[in-house]
């Protein structure tokens, strides 16, 4: 008999099903036993009576892998409006030891650290189960949107030779005997292969050596990394992001639908950063948004185009990176923008240089060397069209989605700081 | 006025239209200049005959992005019949300085080293672009394959406490102050995951730090990875492995449609362990086929099933991971698969373990601690069901599918026992 999920038993009722699962709850009562079985799908109620498999059920713990036949019958009482009737029960394991806490109460009422500990059975309660199918969705999103607009996925080096875009707060690792580091974003090989595929994309891991412990960093995460060329400056690369942003939240509307999904209008409105500061009351002189600034941006938005989303542009290049594209037009600013999502930075982009004299220029500029990005400028000397790109930070990005407090909650087996394990 | 790709021209012709590339070749004649302009899609002939644009053209280079207006003219001699003429040429960026070797002829001439420290440019030659291209189709195949099937996308640490499984060949690296090591696969993560969502895949980075400088490893590779639960045994592993390669294949033909693609029967021909041993006139006590064996295997294939692909099952349990589940009726044996393609293995699977007493016995056995699995054997304790899995390499793949001579060819930014750059 053929494995039945129990999202589908409705569709089976009178018929006799094998189910299989965790043994998500009993209620043991005088004259019935009932057995929630849990799969990936929901859950099942199971009716025991007879005495004999009632001992059986009695016997099994929580998390105990079983498998039940019975048969489906309507109840209207019952989770989806239907039961297990008559059934059969059998272990497919071992007896499990309850986990450290409760799996079937509405919250996991372990502190957050308890659950990190125990992530893998901590991630079967659906609170931290739904923001994983969440930010896979998402994903699947982001690929829908890109895929037909004619980018190519690639993977690049997590693992390189300079410890490039910031110095500090990367991992260093030993490579055959030679100094490396693990690599803090795609962004060098992705501008590279702009000038291979013209559109490109990638989702992988990117490292950051946070020595800081707050609810917004974790030292991996997933980026969601895309570089396109042949644009007249950053609006080119914002509307892609905003084709990219409105696949993604449909499809986590579709597979998953949390509640609170924000809308994303066709133009997401928009202010220059001198506007921004201007909107939050701001000193006019400064070179960057406060997160009481971006709060402000982010109630203009609601308040003047009933928008969730805001785009910030061109921030000062004193604050940007040195590939950062100046405003042809003002270039103590830049061609780069940030989307403020509730109030809050949700993804960085803009158009990056695309001179090899510039970045020589940019790098002197910086104060840096130019030796440890001699490999990846090389290629500008070869030919490199106008373009831009943006990251989106895939944790960050389901945690403000769903309003999660720490980004920890929404990773699968977080790395901090602190935590190296599981 | 629009940007046109040249795979469109044809759809224009009589039209004024705009187009951006790469220089690829000049040829300056007599009284006409010919240039060949590159883009994502293909090549776009342009005809010069206005003397001051036929000098512009001239002081350009190789490989200078530049863009072109001018009307496209139906020319049967000319790249996709048709060409444009009366244009106006413009440089997006510098004038490129010509790259080490020549990207306008059918071959790159030269070495495989050359290309790879030049991979930036080396990579717009087809012959290098096609194997990525293959590569993102493939893995669009592999999630499309999977998704419908109920499987969840995630990401799992790539910095792990313990050097497990194999111990040897791992990175070291410095977490914080900690010493810490890259993944060398995903294996245990999706294992978890199996007990969360019961059917899981990833695509990402793996790191293995291999002493050998080989055509088929690299140490930093794609790993696509499967994991599903509630297996009978490792036939239905095979089962989705058969169908995620059809997906896979599918989606290649469909997109790049390189030559040689083979056929994937419905039911891929089968050999256990031992008639694989005589079938290859192998020792029948050996422990592994040898590269000879797997050739014998692949000819097999071919001559009584007319197929590229065989299953090989029931590996020696001395020649498996710990976590290979046992044949239950011959317990030497083990549940485990290889699928030989063309006579070369390309991927390893197999049912695994389950029961926390099994993992605790295994390990024992083996010699191997138990206290660098512990956090990850902890989830065993608490429920999981029979499950099993498989990881495709995706450059092996490719390589294979292409038959690339060196798995270097079809990564982007390959890194090995000597390559940390670009």
């Amino acid at each position: 008999m053929q494995r039945i999920h129990s999202a589908h038993l409705p569709a089976h009722a009178g018929q006799p099903v094998r189910i299989a699962g965790w043994v998500h709850r009993r209620r043991l009562l005088k004259s019935v036993t009932f057995l929630i079985v849990r799969d990936a799908t929901g859950l099942a109620q199971v009716v025991v009576t007879d005495p004999a498999v009632r001992e059986v059920v009695a016997r099994l713990t929580e998390e105990t892998v079983v498998e039940v036949t019975g048969t489906v019958v309507a109840n209207d009482t019952a989770p989806a409006g239907v039961e297990l009737t008559g059934p059969s029960v059998r272990a497919l394991g071992d007896t499990a030891v309850p986990p450290p806490f409760d799996l079937y109460r509405p919250a996991l009422t372990a502190t957050l650290p308890t659950q990190l500990d125990h992530a893998a059975v901590a991630l079967r309660h659906p609170r931290r189960a739904t923001p994983l199918r969440v930010g896979a969705a998402a994903t699947a999103g982001f690929r829908a949107a890109l895929d037909p607009a004619g980018f190519v996925e690639v993977h690049t080096p997590k693992v390189v030779e300079s410890a490039t875009e910031s110095g500090a707060n990367v991992f260093a690792l030993d490579w055959f005997g030679r100094p490396a580091y693990l690599a803090q974003s795609p962004q060098f090989y992705k501008q590279l292969l702009v000038g291979v595929f013209e559109r490109v994309y990638e989702v992988g891991p990117v490292f950051r050596a946070e020595p800081h412990d707050t609810a917004r960093h974790l030292a991996q995460y997933t980026s969601l990394d895309v570089e396109l060329g042949f644009v007249a400056d950053h609006r080119d690369v914002m509307a892609v992001l905003r084709d990219t942003l409105a696949g993604m939240l449909a499809e986590v509307a579709g597979r998953v639908s949390p509640e609170g999904l924000p809308e994303i209008p066709a133009r997401i409105p928009e202010l220059h950063f001198r506007e921004a500061l201007a909107v939050a009351g701001a000193d006019p002189g400064g070179l960057d948004l406060a997160p009481a600034d971006e709060r402000a941006v982010g109630q203009w938005g609601v308040r003047e185009h009933g928008s969730d989303f805001v785009f910030v542009t061109g921030y000062p290049m004193a604050k940007r990176p040195f590939y950062t594209h100046p405003d042809p037009a003002d270039p103590a600013y830049s061609n780069s923008f940030d989307l403020i999502f509730r109030g809050v930075e949700l993804v960085t982009g803009g158009q990056r240089r695309h001179r090899y004299e510039d970045y020589v220029a940019a790098l002197a500029a910086a104060g840096e060397p130019l030796d440890p990005y001699r490999s990846y400028l090389d290629a500008f000397r070869h030919g490199m069209p106008p373009h831009g790109g943006f990251a989106i930070g895939l944790e960050r990005f389901v945690a403000q989605l769903l309003g999660a407090g720490n980004v920890r909650e929404v990773a699968a087996f977080p790395r901090d700081l602190h935590r190296l394990s599981p």
